[in-house]
């Protein structure tokens, strides 16, 4: 029978964390009737139990519409890679026993983790251990699969998109070309959906490697048209066709591109070059990762967290909650791991741009 | 063979109307290569067809983060039953007959009715006497089935959500209950989804008639535990147990209670007599059914317009496009009208706010 | 010389309050090396000095944005007529000589008040008998004198005009009358700015008494010319002309008013009479004293805090900080108190609502 | 007497403008009694006399909440030194006796021009030839001098602002230095402002040269008081102390700094060296320019639009409309032109910020 939870964030910064939190100790104490620790800074808080600390149910309130996460998030990662000084030098060592033996000293019946890929591998390999681990999926770039939204991803969007709109009403007032860079390292899902919303003219995206012939193709015919001005909304790991990915990167390494802004402004360039038009960029950046999060997002995020411990008490280890339609239901973290959700260049959702006439770069 | 298509709106306002036009007129002309005809005031420009005109692209240029919609929507409704003036006397006429000869002699091959329960249902009725008719489902109140969601729902629970938002910074500091009364005359989805995101600490939906004790009860509980402010969020067609819904509408009629702000100002009064507590209400309106729709919203409303077009290339009349999980997809009206989709008192959602401490009233 | 200072807020929430409290407790401790101690509402928290806190640099950390204070605010009001306990009845007795004494065991050097007319009437009574007191003025309603504006005014002024613009997209589509009724029980500002920023059809103040019938006469003059729709901002204490304020007042005591919502349900239900148009009403309520402060208000409050420690450096004690044009400077409390700032019936802002052809109601 | 009066917009976006024009529209037509031209493109407009228009009051509804301006603005500049095609040669002419022959011809008594410091030079210039011009100034920078303030620059503050609180909720989770890049080449306002509303932890502004060793002090301070992010504001202009400015702009222009996002990736690089911190960089960019003006600018713009005519009423030409504390004023456009606003180091707002513990960089 459970007693005793844990619960802990991992990775990168996503709104609606806090909402998670919440709903799970909300459930876990009033519904369960369980006791709760927060683990702070992750999985770190597993190694250094300094770290867990006793939640009522006044350690949540009014983080609702926060963002961030009051948990925090751990900055050293992996356990099973746990860096470690001995002597002058730093080494890895596999912590993932002390974890496990945490755990059970400390009572801990169930664990909630939240946190994308690298988190939940993490989690997986510790379930297989013996840990009574459940799951929420969180990225803000939607590139999880089995789910088929996580939260946080539309508050980024909602973000770029009010950005695309006042770039709108100055863009047409101006005769100019205006790029916005958003974020997505692989996954074009920001870029894709706040391009859609705010109405851009050229969206950019990962998996469609892009042709700068292409683009300028597209501005010339909107002059034609008498559209003196156009936006781009670019994902930050676009890359242009017939070169390798490892070029950008290559060149930002080499410090021939700005670490960042790096594509948006490599673009702004090369369109300066080939129109006779101004071009100017903003690089967003990690403003999407921040602010309240939107009430899809929090409703989501609270559904999660309901339901990861509806999971904890029906024993469902080594499940993740996930969103399917309209319902909140789970599946094996096993498959959510190592799978990548990337847009489909041929899917409903592109093609939905193209008529659009949203020109996608090839 | 398709070769020109008309578009109306119909019944009341929602935001990403003007997102659903834009796509169908962009997908229409340069995917299709259709001629458009927007029809003015919906039903009424098929009457009076002085109210059809030609649009092209310069139609839909700066529309999409618009509330409102450029077609405007019918004031006289339903064509079976049109009202007309005989005489002094004001009558009503069955002028569909007049509507579908207009459509043949216009030469419209497909046209595309956005519109609620009211509006599919005239159009149901129109595609059985053989006009080409394939719906969009519009509704603020998010009560048709057969479609998870749809376009400007999460417009006014943002609206509605921002209002709670700030209400709670000003209840934590004065000790007081604030109500909140949104729209939902029969469905509590608007109540529901905000009062979970706004972080209510009680929600009143039509589906749950309440018990004024248990609301009561519920404010008490938390003096208690030293939160000495509560946030209620009511749907303007909330009742109270053991009382027939008819019992509000009939004082509104009366004039014991107001017309507008009813339900909120009934309990507040009920709550100053029951408690020593101060008690403010706000009455959000029609402010809920403006605005610029969310980029969720305004992304939906597009890839219903696009798909608008494709049901009607395929030739699939009578059908209304829906959302289905991530995908856009399509069902017979027939399925839709008349099927009004309610809050289920012991679905997911419900049972989610209820783990989060959320009273529903019974 | 200054060694301790104590801080308070009292009366009515406004967004910017905690943004005043951080700037004059980072000011106090980090430029002047003074102690801070937070007093717990209001001037009860002089009273029972277990109200009494001593706060640090990570008192204050994170409030900037939130609405509210973290001081609380005084319920129970007057401490030259505080309500006291006799056995079984509450009679009021002058508490002011234990505030007094309690300043100087406290060794409070310096006491900076935050608040509206009352609060700094009362600040005043206080500083004449003796105690160190600088004010902070404070309202929502931008009625007291000798400052240009007082922060928290643009906030609610901010959330009055959104919803104003929300309530013109749907109002187009629609052929209605929006009533919206915002705060202002004397004073027309919030009325009056949020109605010009929001391009309203009709504003309704205090100042200047209303006439039905030019209301219906501008609506009328409308339609003329095919604007279908007219939108009203009424302040909750407009009235009607050659009716002495007291009949709404008086109205609403009996019941035949509601509480809230008085002056716009009133003008809806007269307005479904004198016209055939349909007529809604939202109730803003105290949504316009929640949220964030803006920008502007954050950066006055700021500036209204520092200056507030500079003023009891200086000894400038019956001293209130002020802004005026660019800058913040400091005025008696004596001349602030006892002297409302309504808006003037001829002055220059009026003025400029007429010539954008707004209906003042006279 | 006045009969007809023309009005333009000149120079770089700035949300207000079409608040001003729609002001100066109705109180020209509506008190006046007077006919209205719209002038195309800025002074362009009045040598190619095509691009004037007849404005009616249908011609500025809708206008007031929308960026950007319906009368567009010119981009080719200076009519005193106007690019014309002699050949296959472009040189540039004085075609400024157009201007005055077209204002005359078309029976313009009096001309409202709305622009910066280059725009209100040729007004001015203008006017000493004979020309019946008043102006409105319009900077987003609000570095123009003899107003307290001008339209646009409080939504660009808040754009700012908003995007800061952003990072703040994000920067708390990791352990991070966040730079934000902001407009202001030679103004440090925007930056300064949105700084202290932000609550940022160092500012630097065009008119204080930073030290880098200065903000590196404070990041660690900041560091050992256990806040391990620091939030840097930074003005385009900023520059290096010791280092000229051109230093700056040189290494735009040799691509060793790219063009836009120069500054805050000259420091992200150098805190990289200089901490063992990770830095991450966004770029406002025109999002700054964009967007609907809040109320506060949209009452200054149409007070503006309003007094704009009032000086042509009263026959002020050679003046602009100005905002002095509370009221409307008007000041000579000789006094205005070629006397930048900028901060002073010294003053009032930067004393503020230091007392708020803001690191000015020097």
């Amino acid at each position: 029978m459970i007693k005793r939870i844990g619960i802990l964030t991992g990775g990168g910064d996503c709104p609606g964390l806090n909402a998670v939190i919440r709903a799970a100790v909300k459930s876990a104490i009033m519904h369960y009737g369980w006791e709760v620790y927060g683990i702070i800074d992750g999985f770190d808080g597993l190694i250094n139990t300094e770290k867990m600390f006793h939640m009522d149910m006044s350690s949540v309130k009014g983080i609702l519409p926060r963002g961030g996460t009051i948990l925090g998030t751990s900055n050293r990662g992996n356990p099973f890679k746990f860096p470690v000084k001995e002597g002058d030098e730093i080494v890895t060592k596999d912590l993932s026993g002390e974890i496990l033996k945490n755990l059970l000293e400390n009572q801990i019946d169930g664990l909630i983790v939240i946190g994308g890929d690298g988190t939940l591998n993490i989690a997986n390999q510790l379930y297989k251990r013996g840990a009574n681990i459940v799951g929420v999926p969180k990225t803000i770039d939607n590139d999880l699969s089995m789910t088929d939204y996580t939260f946080g991803f539309f508050t980024a969007v909602n973000t770029a998109s009010e950005a695309i709109d006042k770039l709108h009403t100055t863009a047409e007032s101006h005769h100019r070309i205006m790029i916005i860079e958003v974020m997505g390292r692989d996954a074009g899902w920001i870029a894709l959906n706040s391009g859609i919303a705010g109405g851009a003219d050229i969206i950019l995206i990962p998996e469609i490697p892009f042709d700068l012939e292409k683009i300028v193709e597209k501005i010339n015919l909107r002059r034609e048209r008498q559209s003196h001005f156009s936006i781009i909304v670019v994902a930050e790991g676009a890359f242009e066709k017939d070169r390798d990915k490892q070029y950008i990167e290559k060149a930002k390494n080499e410090g021939t591109l700005p670490r960042y802004g790096g594509i948006g402004n490599y673009i702004a360039s090369k369109l300066t070059e080939m129109t006779d038009m101004d071009v100017r960029t903003t690089v967003l950046g990690h403003v999407q990762r921040g602010g309240s999060p939107t009430p899809f997002d929090r409703i989501l995020a609270s559904r999660f967290g309901v339901e990861a411990c509806d999971l904890i008490a029906q024993m469902k280890f080594g499940f993740m909650v996930s969103l399917n339609g309209k319902d909140i239901t789970s599946v094996p973290i096993e498959k959510v791991i190592n799978n990548q959700k990337l847009v489909d260049p041929y899917g409903q959702l592109v093609e939905t741009a193209r008529r659009l006439q949203i020109e996608m770069g090839d």
